[in-house]
């Protein structure tokens, strides 16, 4: 959706590890947005982002608007159950399906060999896998690790709605889930780990994001089974085969 | 979905006057039939119609089993909105969903230039030219005339559920559809066509076919301004482009 990091320009070098030319979209996509969301001003830079990807090695970017994606007439929607159920759909239940018709359209548009997608956004990527797959879409989905900051924050273009104070929360958020990790792989049992880090979790979350706080109460108390990044109701069903 | 019959080799052959190679699935696609539906009884004549396919000059046959088309796991639905509300929608509100999701497959599968469809089902095409369209499938829809024996009934492989009797009213409907068209176009009011077609359609419909009969009425209490083959609430809205 552009506002490009060092997030975005790793998928793109691990495009051009894998292939002859590299085509870069660039579109705030209206149909992954409810209402009360932030697409009027979510981060714009397209001259910039032009710069970075042509910088990165692309050949092309494609940044339509949205009367192109979706002119007059338009009455298509794509719903995806399996890896879209739960996590993210409790809180944003718009999203995948929003997420799902776009990707479509772009991988249809550029009939590509393969596209990448960032394991930051990793039900997403389950999900765009999932899609792909389902309507025979002949492009491989790849994954590519997330980035991070020194702190071990992800990168994310919403990173810049964070105040310096609300930046410093988000990596202590980061520090406590990286640690519950390390206690799981370590052999505490799992109860006491998520116990651990929910407390934790909520205690340094900053009592103004109160949705944020009821949804890691929610999160929490979803998993089962040892913390791991791949949640194990999806390593059941096989959707957590890494990319 | 198989049990071929001239209607379907008409496909054929407009296909052939398009391209160099022509391939044709057979698959009865069970997303498309509600549970009280004639999934299990629908007519397959597999070997016939791998026969009559290859007289025609088609060059592959794709006949794959559900589990082909549906393996374990699948989750992706596509709806269409549009063209899909009203009329077949009416009585089969599952029908156009299991249509878009199965063709949106095979046409990413066979990535041709063209693909044809029979205008018999004129919905249908209505359809699956909006989802093609709209999830940017880089296959041209083209739609092919609808193919009728010397009565004027339209060829269907449903037709080999009538019996005799049936067959008989079924050729007797289409003769009070034309017969209103026609009188339609000589410039009788809108009005009174519909309401003397409606009446006609009802009389000569067997009492047993009770649901059709309750389908006559409501599909021609829909239908405004003169009658015509194409429903006018498609032409204002720009849906009923021949295809």
């Amino acid at each position: 959706m552009g506002a490009l990091h060092e997030g975005h320009l790793a998928l793109v070098a691990e495009a051009r590890r894998r292939s002859d030319a590299v085509i870069a979209s660039v579109f705030v996509n209206p149909t992954q947005f409810a209402a009360h969301e932030d697409l009027g001003t979510y981060p714009r830079q397209e001259a910039r982002d032009a710069e970075l990807l042509a910088g990165a090695g692309c050949s092309i970017l494609f940044a339509p608007d949205a009367a192109e994606m979706y002119p007059q007439g338009f009455a298509t929607s794509v719903q995806v159950g399996g890896p879209s159920e739960g996590l993210e759909t409790d809180f944003r239940p718009h999203f995948f399906g929003g997420v799902a018709v776009v990707v479509a359209k772009l991988l249809n548009q550029v009939q590509a060999d393969v596209a990448v997608f960032g394991e930051k956004d990793y039900q997403q990527l389950m999900v765009v896998r999932r899609m792909a797959r389902d309507l025979d879409i002949p492009t491989e989905i790849v994954g590519a690790p997330t980035v991070r900051d020194d702190h071990g924050l992800a990168l994310s273009s919403r990173n810049a709605y964070l105040s310096a104070d609300e930046l410093a929360v988000a990596r202590r958020l980061n520090g406590i889930l990286r640690e519950a990790g390390e206690r799981a792989k370590a052999g505490e049992p799992a109860a006491v780990v998520e116990a651990a880090a929910a407390e934790a979790l909520i205690e340094a979350a900053s009592p103004r994001w109160t949705m944020w706080r009821s949804g890691a109460r929610r999160t929490c108390r979803r998993s089962a089974g040892p913390w791991t990044p791949r949640p194990a109701s999806w390593r059941r069903r096989g959707w957590g085969r890494p990319g």
